[in-house]
């Protein structure tokens, strides 16, 4: 049977050969603690995860290879900001098409630190009017953290005009690129961010066990570290080193996910984001425009390609939606995503909760055939419906 | 040049050739998110991940699968436990043997948390008197965290007797096992642990980037998570789920990383934990004896090899430490860890701080060839000395 992978939202599929290789020579030729030892292939290590920090801090135009973490995933890195500079009385400033990486690290501080959260209703297409974060700032105001692009409906956020009010009301502001990095130019500086969480394993191409947070140097002073440990640093001290990225990284980091990111960002470099984002541009479009023609489906978000990433979600009326994915898979081969993407709130949002929806999710290896084949798939489902 | 890797105890190498193996074959075929997506391949993910946690449950003698959480170090296991436990004025007796990844967090808590610590010493050999334990124990004693051996010395520390005061004084208990995993036999049970902290790629065999907790389901609900997030489980809560492993699980798992820990596993049990131990006995039995014929060299810890993993830490008389290590890897192609180590607190009571020693570490692929080469090097540098 024909496989077509959908689920890139989730984690891309597949990796790219060379992140594959990287990781196998990384294994069989280093492997070793980086910078730790002093003899040569621990330094080699280190040299690795030095030039991978190099090439997250040219993407994203962060201000030098130091403010660049690495975590397990984009979750640690969006914990470690509000946990760790977030205090009693503080007040952030959210959406309701966050994912629960975003609603429940708020939920908790709210209910165990005291902190006030402000989530910024969207409208029914999950769309946000800048000017309701403007309206939403207090005088304790400190952080507004929100998504990049929705993992529901792949909407773009108008982040450019809430960096102005941000710059404007003098708070922090953190960007979840979940969903966008490697598909959407994202520029550190231009953006004003504070915080940049970013996942190695979606749209960036590398391994599951990657992601991290680019920090600015005046933000990092005002974030204490929620782990700490070893760091090759100051061994002398029992306390953790001040300055970065080693007040952020405590113990031994995934070394060989690193070396696969390092490939994976080649990889980006050389396709390019502007190619890679008019490619899935393309295909959501088509996608789009052949769902319109099949009776009893619903698309969500926004009509205009522009304003989304490659993600589309469906509703398909007098069907169980988790039934459906799971005959998309086993009849047809298409593997996708049904319920609710632990974004129970974007769901409200749209309207679909909580039944949720069907999530097609497009990355750089799909083929206008995929979607053809995919629009063809889904016409006969439809048309068997009672 | 000959290569020898003595610094297994900051990480194992060589890996296994199946840790490799599983790595690729993770990627290539399978790499999707576990058990979130209702297709066949996201539920192949799910089950390896499931896999592993039974072998990891089926080395401690954990309570079940559900009790193995994943990280990606044991620095994080053991700051999950400490950073969510551990309330104002709560009490921790941990002991001067102890690594940064333990110090260092306590150290935190006492400045921003009012936790008290106690910080039981050692002898100059670096070992326990278990009666200082108990001798230290206060009304308002919440935890005992402590090594079960030191990654300065090697010495094993008395977990048993620790254990029968812990379980009289009705406090929790948490082991460190980085040095002591796949060597050593550890049951959770037996000890009465609260909670293990395991790293998965030094004697365990897997790669960088696993490692975790065993918790009890007791102690799991006296702690709070400290990361939040996406877990695929109540994905309508804006609160992280109370059951385990949900709980302390938040965003995508190191899918791939711990494909290799499952593979390690079976290398593990396949070998026998009781020959390994037998086989790192004898290495450094031989190595400690060849030692102490060449002049200018002191040997810290316990003389008893029954009484210490495959970790020998030395000095060497009018000699710059990091520059002999440096020089054996030049020269002779030996790897080894000059330094501290990450661990002040433990040179400080062997009286090697702020120098450090240098430290060679044995694992399972080490031969008695490579001790005898080691020794040789070390006469030869030793004769040289002026």
């Amino acid at each position: 049977m024909k496989k077509v992978y959908f689920d890139n939202a989730a984690t891309s599929n597949p990796k790219p050969d060379s992140v594959l290789d990287a990781m196998q020579h990384y294994l069989k030729h280093i492997c070793t603690s980086p910078g730790r030892g002093g003899y040569g292939q621990g330094l080699e290590a280190g040299r690795i995860v030095y030039e991978t920090r190099k090439k997250i801090k040219d993407l994203f135009n962060a201000p030098s290879e130091e403010n660049v973490i690495f975590t397990q995933n984009i979750t640690y890195a969006l914990n470690f900001v509000m946990m760790g500079l977030l205090k009693p009385k503080d007040h952030v400033i959210t959406t309701s098409m966050e994912h629960n990486s975003v609603i429940r690290p708020l939920r908790f501080l709210e209910r165990t630190r005291q902190i006030e959260v402000t989530v910024v209703p969207c409208d029914a297409q999950g769309k946000l009017a800048p000017e309701d974060i403007r309206n939403a700032i207090r005088d304790n105001t400190k952080l507004i953290v929100m998504t990049h692009a929705s993992n529901v409906t792949g909407q773009i956020m108008p982040v450019e005009a809430v960096a102005k009010i941000k710059e404007q009301a003098g708070v922090f502001f953190m960007l979840d690129t979940a969903q966008s990095a490697g598909v959407l130019d994202i520029d550190f500086k231009r953006l004003k961010l504070d915080f940049l969480a970013f996942t190695g394993h979606k749209s960036l191409y590398g391994p599951p066990g990657t992601g991290g947070l680019v920090i600015s140097n005046a933000a990092a002073k005002a974030v204490d570290p929620v782990i700490h440990g070893g760091t090759g640093s100051l061994s002398d001290s029992e306390m953790q080193p001040g300055f970065l990225p080693d007040k952020f990284e405590a113990g031994t980091p995934n070394t060989v996910g690193i070396a696969g990111l390092s490939a994976a960002l080649d990889f980006i470099n050389e396709k390019g984001i502007d190619s890679i984002r008019e490619h899935e541009r393309q295909l959501t479009l088509a996608f789009i425009r052949g769902l319109k023609q099949i009776p009893r489906i619903k698309v969500y978000g926004s009509e205009d390609p522009e304003e989304r990433v490659g993600t589309v979600s469906i509703s398909v009326e007098g069907v169980d939606l988790g039934k459906m994915a799971y005959e998309l898979d086993a009849d047809y081969g298409i593997m996708i995503r049904s319920g609710l993407h632990c974004s129970p709130l974007a769901h409200k949002t749209i309207g679909t909760f909580p039944e949720g929806t069907l999530r097609f999710s497009f990355g750089v290896f799909n083929t206008m055939e995929d979607i053809t084949y995919g629009l063809e798939v889904l016409n006969e489902m439809a048309a068997k419906i009672k």
